[in-house]
């Protein structure tokens, strides 16, 4: 890499409702092309940004990450100002630092944190689009024997979308999994080295199941060793999902 | 009124970041145009709603009333399921219930409810349409002294938009004001027989000028005294500001 290009790691906070996700897609506002528009904008020519991952049409974030490469001369305080004020108002800059040319916000993940939150109270206007709503009570006990059956490393192919063909490997490490009652909303907390399409939403939808004794423990383990994407089809809207954090490994920031 | 025709009161919560807000206005989406719709097209023909009062673009409200005559026989649950099931996810009826021919969504009200949310955080992307952000430190003593020179009956014309032709008289009385530490946000709560146009957000604001030392107490009184709309021009906006509830005198429901 040319010595005057350096690379900039930000982490960013979004609220999805009104994006189709991170990802670049054709003719449609994501995060990702929003905040290349007002990069290019500033350089004065097109710039790309890569991130830790992708995150669904109507997922929010509290701390995605993303790098880019620049040639501009700016403090890590400077980038965050001057990007926060060509954004608009659901998506935020909360920290720019400047890393060596061989980090990448995706290749040196080492872990992410999703939570889900559900609202125990009738969907509202203030409420639709950041928690889903279950009003029936919940088994706290059984959801928390399935989410045993589930933390640790497994095939997870029976809950995700993605094909064996686009990613053979479907094996990923779970380090940990809770379910929080904090009373007025519950909390799921995922924390792993990877998360295939559809997972975190689909694994906190069979939860569910068995927290309102629609499915019970052994038809969670069941299904899990089925490791077949006809075992399982529940999934949770996304309005309850949240990128928490990308944990990078200290020495490549 | 034909007898088969009654009149319905409805309780009516909404998110209003995305309405111009409440009154129809041409070529924009009001909360009204977006109610009126369902409702003509529930009934075939052109259904006017009857608010109890105007709430500006941006403003929220828990309790905003409203109330229509109509020749459909459905229960009062039956309104609330009919009406929602057709309105998008950012307005909720919350009740419905069948009054007399001489009860009105306006000239009813004896008083209202305002609240005022402040966070004290910086503004987010999931906090900036629903509270205003102030991170400096307030004097909570010095804005009671503040409040205590506003609260009760009282010409407001400095605080509020509304020219004398258009509204003569502008005494109001608040017989309820106070602000609340609640932690994480301040609230105030403005209790009143009735508002001018901007006149709480121009309250709210002539307070917080009171907490964060750019005026003083005396400044307040000799505001108010003025009389006079070039006294203050403070107003703060309307992302914070919302209506709770209306109150009606009980035997007139």
């Amino acid at each position: 890499m040319d010595k005057s290009i350096k690379r900039v790691l930000c982490t960013v906070m979004y609220h999805g409702a009104h994006y189709s996700g991170w990802q670049i897609q054709d003719d449609k506002v994501s995060v990702q092309s929003t905040i290349q528009s007002v990069l290019s904008r500033m350089h004065h020519h097109s710039v790309k940004i890569v991130g830790s991952g992708r995150t669904d049409a109507g997922v929010h974030a509290f701390g995605q990450c993303f790098h880019f490469d620049t040639d501009l001369n700016l403090s890590e305080e400077r980038w965050v100002i001057a990007i926060n004020s060509q954004l608009p108002k659901d998506i935020r800059i909360l920290d720019a630092h400047y890393v060596h040319s061989k980090f990448h916000a995706r290749y040196s993940v080492i872990s992410k944190r999703y939570d889900y939150l559900i609202s125990k109270e009738e969907s509202n206007p203030f409420s639709y689009q950041t928690h889903l709503s279950i009003t029936k009570k919940l088994n706290y006990h059984a959801m928390n024997q399935a989410i045993s059956v589930l933390v640790g490393t497994h095939d997870f192919s029976s809950f995700c979308s993605n094909s064996k063909e686009e990613m053979p490997n479907q094996v990923r490490t779970i380090m940990h999994f809770e379910c929080l009652d904090e009373g007025e909303q519950i909390r799921f907390i995922l924390i792993g080295d990877g998360f295939l399409r559809y997972m975190v939403r689909m694994l906190v939808a069979v939860v569910l199941d068995v927290g309102l004794g629609k499915l019970n423990v052994k038809d969670v383990q069941e299904i899990l060793d089925k490791k077949d994407k006809r075992a399982y089809s529940g999934i949770v809207d996304p309005c309850g999902l949240y990128l928490m954090e990308v944990h990078y490994k200290e020495d490549e920031e």
